[in-house]
């Protein structure tokens, strides 16, 4: 049997390289190059072509490489019945962690202002309202892998922090709220509000006018998630009105961001270019893993749940 | 008996309305209303003129509104004999390890650069080679109450950390090396280095071109502790050179930062008006404490040690 990469983003040189070595004696292909396809057992996918999978009759495993699986999802032709694994990776979650602090404390702590005193020679102190991290509250939206290792890191360091998902978590440490109706009350107590949701039909433009005006007058946006999550004009809006601090967004509905979108230039708004956690070859060994697991017949971890969609 | 507060810096209005619910009884006075000099057995001191002190005949106690005693250190009347404790509150620590922490991300994870991309409508992801906290050495210089906490919180993220002092110190999960014997080592291993010593003669002009030609290259600079430590030409010539990558500045030789000093137009410097913590008036409870205790006889608490300077 073989593997495929299938990916319309990048040529996967850097994964065949990590893979091969971990992989011996077996065939790695690479989309297009399928050769014979009934000799396909796993595809590993990144942003795969829609209706690429659906060509590989006998494929028994599909890793996606990466954490969000919304892409793949909306693949028409997405083969059914057959397990799709996503790639969960300490080395992510950490990237990720690293990312959402950082966003976080640049809006708590103001430091866009900073610059913009910094390019204009101006020395002087903003926050006459001083709130050590023991005094702001930070709201996740979304506990699973990512959200639980950023809610307990940002708690290590101080600050009240509070997580909310679609089903009920408990997590030692953190209040978790879970479902719509309790949404308004969390993030009405939210100094920082970071989404981290898996994008699902639910989860579509959750972060919206409706959600902004629940939200405390001050209080600053981070989305580490989708764009898909976000409705542009409200954010606008809510930034335009004063009565959320700024944002810090690093994904948006079309990536890159095109030219001429106000986020480029809203000041704000902090564009960055979906960074926040780069999937890495040597984050493979759960992958191998999970094919090894697949041929021996044993369970497969960190498996999508399709009518959830994540 | 009377206190004063002597400062050449502010009014001390708020510094009042914190303590006189606190200290029911007691007079406060402001310099320079001393009253009967005699009268005065306290000073709470921020940056107070050179001489003041000396004028107050029966003081028994100095307390210092801060955690650097630097300035103090300074009046060459400083009365003798006096014993000065300074300010140390978990809020103060709070504050400053977030912004240890934001300014040390700011580094690792190229903020600026991106800030400076997304000035340019430029979608581009810098970092091809992607180290996550693990993978990243964070070095602390002093590691008294602000540099353990900063290293403590450090690590919680995921960070490798390492502290290094004057004198041997031993904090849990931390390597600490001390001794300028150790320094050139020590700093060699730092991804992200980060000063939070006390200013004393020992220590002025420590970040100089012989610690930064033993500094990785690319490595990154954060001070937050005084201006007096970093040699100013010494870090412009290891920017220019491309040796250090940028470097995160909350004090200066001379506050505010004059105009046309390099610093401020920088692409590399990043510039905050002393702001990482700021001294709060609900931080006094130690200072009343230490009040009560020296009324009472009793041992007084964060003491400053004039051999060593802090």
């Amino acid at each position: 049997m073989a593997l495929i990469y299938v990916s319309s983003w990048s040529d996967g040189d850097l994964w065949r390289k990590a893979l091969v070595p971990l992989l011996p004696g077996e065939e790695l292909r690479v989309w297009p190059d399928t050769g014979d396809v009934t000799e396909i057992d796993c595809a590993l996918a990144w942003r795969p072509p829609f209706g690429s999978l659906a060509k590989l009759p006998n494929l028994k495993l599909i890793a996606n490489l990466g954490a969000g699986v919304d892409y793949l999802m909306q693949d028409p032709d997405l083969p059914r019945g057959v397990p799709i694994v996503r790639l969960v990776d300490p080395l992510m979650t950490e990237q990720m962690t690293e990312y959402v602090v950082l966003a976080v404390m640049t809006g708590l702590r103001r430091l866009r202002d900073y610059l913009d005193l910094q390019r204009e020679g101006t020395w002087v102190e903003i926050e006459r309202d001083v709130h050590p991290p023991s005094q702001r509250t930070v709201g996740i939206l979304g506990m699973g892998e990512l959200g639980r290792d950023a809610a307990r890191k940002l708690k290590a360091i101080g600050y009240r922090v509070q997580g909310w998902s679609r089903s009920p978590k408990r997590i030692r440490g953190i209040p978790c709220a879970h479902g719509r109706e309790r949404m308004v009350d969390f993030v009405g107590a939210c100094d920082a509000l970071v989404c981290l949701l898996p994008l699902t039909p639910e989860t579509t433009g959750i972060l919206n006018r409706d959600l902004f005006g629940a939200m405390k007058p001050g209080a600053y946006l981070v989305n580490a998630a989708r764009g898909g999550h976000l409705v542009d004009a409200d954010l606008l809006a809510a930034l335009e009105s004063g009565h959320l601090s700024g944002a810090f967004l690093d994904v948006f509905h079309t990536e890159p961001l095109p030219a001429g979108h106000p986020f480029w230039t809203h000041p704000k708004v902090t564009v960055t270019p979906h960074i926040a956690a780069l999937t890495l070859p040597a984050m493979i060994g759960g992958i191998v893993d999970n094919y090894r697991r697949m041929q021996a017949g044993q369970p497969l971890l960190n498996v999508i749940d399709l009518a959830q969609g994540y």
